[in-house]
């Protein structure tokens, strides 16, 4: 496979164009940035960490019977992946109330919802990532009444296996985020990665709330130890995968 | 009817309790105040002008088959009205695209709208009042399923009344906030007022977009001339009522 040209440069990604027009080369970055990039670092070995955690959770979607991008890893830190057209939602799944849903409604921090809930963002840096309701999403024209239908189910299917396969990691999942792409037959692909950087990630045995942290958070709100806790989620990964095959 | 205490003080009226439990009076007061009252200020007359475009309106309003809070006028700034418990939500039907809705999503100022939008905000100012979607209103127990179906049909129907009102009066009816009571029947009644502190309304004869504005806008964006706006308001609806009756 010869790579060709840069196509996109994300926050966390560098997306190549191959000679295969269908298929993109993901590059995993270390470069972490929180707050709409307001904040700025670096978490060692994340590019690595992030590509190997998404490639094991993308193969158990795509047994699971969820469709995604993902072709195979041919290193650590790159994933070869389909090329679709990224919707420009972020579709956030949530089981426990956390970051701005709690900021935004008053919830308390912890609380469980009675039953997830599907949130729909504009993937909007210059307007901050706004929610959106159903409404302002369809006159926005970002997808049709029926992509958000079908989103939203996918949504919940892989909240349902995501739930369990973490919890076999001894980890709650409190919440994620996903993306969506549509491939050239129009068919809605799950996209992006999932990992500390995309999903609220809760030690299931560590009730200390700073302590039971092992996503994202660490590097927002200076908890230190982030590159321990991406490695430690890293390894459950694995010893779950290895005991299912 | 003899006044009794004061109940509540808002950022534009004082409600006071009187002899009748199931009445109360509303003040409307001159205090302005604009971006969760970070901006405040007075507009003089402005009492006594919304209460009687409130009165005007909602009368018109019954007529229409409204159910609402009003009782009658006592005095030029002071409403009597049912006591309701007011449901904590700012109920937001649009009709052309401004002020927030154009900020969170870079629709441009002045957009049509194919048809209304009817958004709920949650009626908190410690959280500056954030946008409801239907999910977290319920999550949050702010109103039931069908509270909310029934207000948004309210809504939808007050809008169509007012639309035409105010285009009798050569005025475009942009946007508008509503408040919704329920009464000890838990009938949903009309609350609050209807004026330019709470309506978006354009001079439809006129195509400067800063000239055109009769509403707060003027005070919100230091556009001058506040008094005189509202005054010309409320010339036009007498206008237009004196000869429907």
């Amino acid at each position: 496979m010869s790579v060709h040209s840069k196509l996109y440069e994300g926050k966390a990604k560098i997306l190549y164009t191959t000679d295969d027009p269908q298929v993109l080369l993901a590059d995993f970055k270390d470069d972490a940035t929180a707050f709409n990039a307001q904040k700025r670092g670096s978490i060692v070995g994340k590019g690595k960490i992030n590509c190997s955690i998404s490639t094991q959770l993308f193969k158990q979607l795509e047994e699971y019977g969820i469709k995604t991008h993902f072709i195979d890893s041919p290193s650590q830190n790159q994933m070869r992946v389909k090329s679709v057209k990224i919707l420009p939602l972020e579709v956030v799944v949530r089981n426990i109330a956390a970051g701005s849903l709690c900021q935004q409604t008053g919830l308390a921090v912890g609380t469980v919802l009675q039953q997830p809930l599907v949130e729909f963002y504009y993937k909007n840096d210059q307007l901050g990532d706004p929610l959106l309701t159903r409404d302002r999403l369809l006159l926005l024209k970002l997808a049709t009444a029926e992509q958000v239908d079908a989103i939203t189910n996918l949504a919940l299917q892989i909240n349902e296996f995501l739930s369990g396969f973490w919890q076999q990691c001894s980890i709650t999942l409190v919440d994620f985020k996903l993306e969506f792409g549509l491939d050239s037959k129009q068919q809605i692909l799950l996209a992006d990665e999932i990992s500390p950087d995309t999903c609220r990630l809760w030690d299931s045995a560590e009730a200390d709330p700073n302590r039971r942290v092992m996503d994202k958070d660490r590097f927002r709100r200076d908890l230190g130890n982030v590159e321990d806790a991406y490695q430690e989620v890293l390894q459950r990964v694995l010893q779950v995968v290895e005991i299912k095959n």
